[in-house]
């Protein structure tokens, strides 16, 4: 039944099924995870610095946060050698996403991104109304050569890239990304999602550039640095197109905790560095609790690894279940081929014990208890 | 220059003026306020259990909030008697609203509400190129019958109404909002923004119906109840139409320190009371101070007062600026003739000590030391 107070481009959206979160999975199941590995989160946390920031801006809680973000944008602008116009605080990279097709997208415009790549950017699309293109992974990876062929083709207005991706973990060197910048027409916008930067190996992450007219980059605090619930994420580019979020933005959207946590934890690169190392720890161990159960994990840049069980998506998916009924909480891609896979977001010694377990009884027995 | 990456509707934005904070204040003048009683904030801050419950979830922040936010909406649902489908959360209602108009509005349709009410709803029309109409204040309160009688000859697709209002603090009883609600046509949706509902008189909100399927109400944790930091609002209405929010809204954007927080606030109705016992008897004072100053304080339903300065808008302005300079942080209404008075929200009796001192000098000597 359609309600006449919703537009007509509303209208046209199918009903939503988000991303379930592990609560709504709990609450469904009655399962009570034991291990959270599935949303790429960091189990390593963020920095005791940032911690203990959050512990005493919780009384604070009363007061808004600064909604120009002053302290945290000059931060960033410092560490990456730009200036505070060049950068956009937003609710995650989620929240920057949709500004970013509000900002540029008009209603049937194309938009092309890679299929199986970041549902919630999609999801965006389809609330602006875009036209969306899809173009198959290639080896596993984001097909930049067929991207932008694609892009160009289609006459988008926006091509979306991650570097490193998600959900299969791969990257391309600064090199073919840089490649791929020089390639785009200056009427396209390159939407670079770069969630999963911090841990990706050095020579992946191009050069910083704000002067490219057509290049957003996007980067976040729920990956590495820990601070997933903080709901921090930033945008940065060029002075002139960063100005225009300030038209459409939620001035007063970000949380005052999670803003602190967000600077302290910058602050903090020697923490950094060593969440940084957990996860590459992490991503070996993964590595070899599925090798030793004869399927193939995929070399990621990432913090989580992405297994080959070696079939088709209907396997992988009785895998997955299998897992998640032994109170483990992974994920898999949702789009053939990437979902002959599983995901596994890298975890504490404990979790990655637990995951061990579950996988091996899950290939014993997928359907569970 | 116009860029060629933005589309239409957002070129003809013009470069917006943002709410400026207090932060941006003293960067610009170099005063460090001393009373932060401007922006509606509660300096009697959150539950001190909400204040535990955010300082223990600090570690956690790691993990992304529950993106359904189940146990905040069934806490709301239970608290005011309806579903959890009939309640949406957001970050804070400033997000809400922006959401509703992406819902609701089609480019160039238009929405009714009154000048010089909250400049935030109108920047989320403009974001949404709808055409904005605007009805005078009638004796410093929203004119509810000029209001509907405008928008239906306008064929507005929305209109908005706060209950009590801002920057006024005036407020009708739930009798004439409810004849409101009887007269919106149905496929005209009304807004009716109760930020300030809980230091309302009672028989100041009209009774919770969800059955009316052209009202939403909105309803936030950020004055009463202390929270303008953890940026958690709710809309609430017919289930039909909250649906429609999963479509538009970003799932992983509430922060998880202040969902939590607000779930704690909620369940804390005992300190709540106080809580707005303390800001009655702050507004109080605030009247007294203003009568002692010669000067004519509104009678007001919120946690501030508009002090009518008794002349115009420049009058008000010099007393503000002088209010200013001596290091306390106030606002006044921004359209004549709401613009003949400042507004302070509640504060300490420190704060307000300050406050009248500052007022007295700012009198005395509108341009400071």
């Amino acid at each position: 039944m359609s309600n006449p107070l919703v537009n007509a481009r509303i209208r046209a959206i199918p009903p939503t099924v988000p991303f379930v979160g592990p609560e709504a999975l709990t609450r469904k199941t009655g399962h009570q995870f034991k291990a959270r590995i599935g949303a790429n989160e960091s189990v390593f946390g963020p920095s005791p610095a940032a911690i203990a920031v959050m512990q005493n801006a919780a009384a604070q809680n009363w007061m808004y946060a600064d909604p120009e973000s002053f302290e945290l944008r000059t931060a960033i602008a410092r560490h990456l050698g730009f200036g505070a116009d060049n950068v956009v605080i937003g609710e995650g990279i989620d929240g920057l996403l949709g500004l970013t097709l509000h900002i540029v997208l008009s209603p049937g415009e194309t938009v092309v991104t890679s299929d199986g790549a970041y549902p919630t950017f999609n999801f965006h699309v389809a609330m602006h109304s875009g036209r969306l293109v899809k173009v198959p992974y290639r080896n596993d990876k984001e097909d930049l050569a067929a991207l932008l062929d694609t892009a160009k083709r289609e006459k988008a207005r926006v091509l979306y890239v991650s570097n490193p991706d998600n959900p299969m973990g791969s990257w391309w060197p600064a090199s073919e990304i840089e490649r791929l910048m020089e390639g785009v027409p200056e009427d396209m916008l390159l939407i670079l999602d770069e969630a999963y930067g911090d841990t990706a190996p050095e020579g992946t992450l191009p050069a910083v550039d704000v002067t490219r007219a057509n290049v957003l980059r996007y980067r976040t605090f729920s990956k590495a640095y820990g601070l997933a619930g903080a709901r921090v994420g930033y945008c940065f580019g060029p002075a002139q197109l960063i100005a225009e979020f300030e038209k459409v933005r939620n001035h007063y959207g970000i949380n005052r905790v999670g803003q602190l946590g967000a600077l302290a934890a910058l602050q903090d690169q020697a923490y950094l560095k060593k969440a940084v190392a957990d996860i590459a720890r992490a991503r070996g161990r993964i590595a070899d609790i599925a090798r030793a159960n004869g399927l193939e994990p995929l070399a990621s840049a990432t913090n989580f690894v992405a297994i080959d069980c070696g079939r088709d998506s209907v396997y992988a998916k009785r895998i997955l279940d299998g897992v998640l009924a032994r109170d483990v909480f992974i994920r898999m891609p949702g789009v053939a081929p990437l979902s002959r896979c599983i995901r596994v977001s890298c975890g504490t010694d404990a979790d990655l014990d637990r995951f061990a377990q579950a996988l091996a009884a899950s290939l014993a027995n997928p359907s569970g208890a």
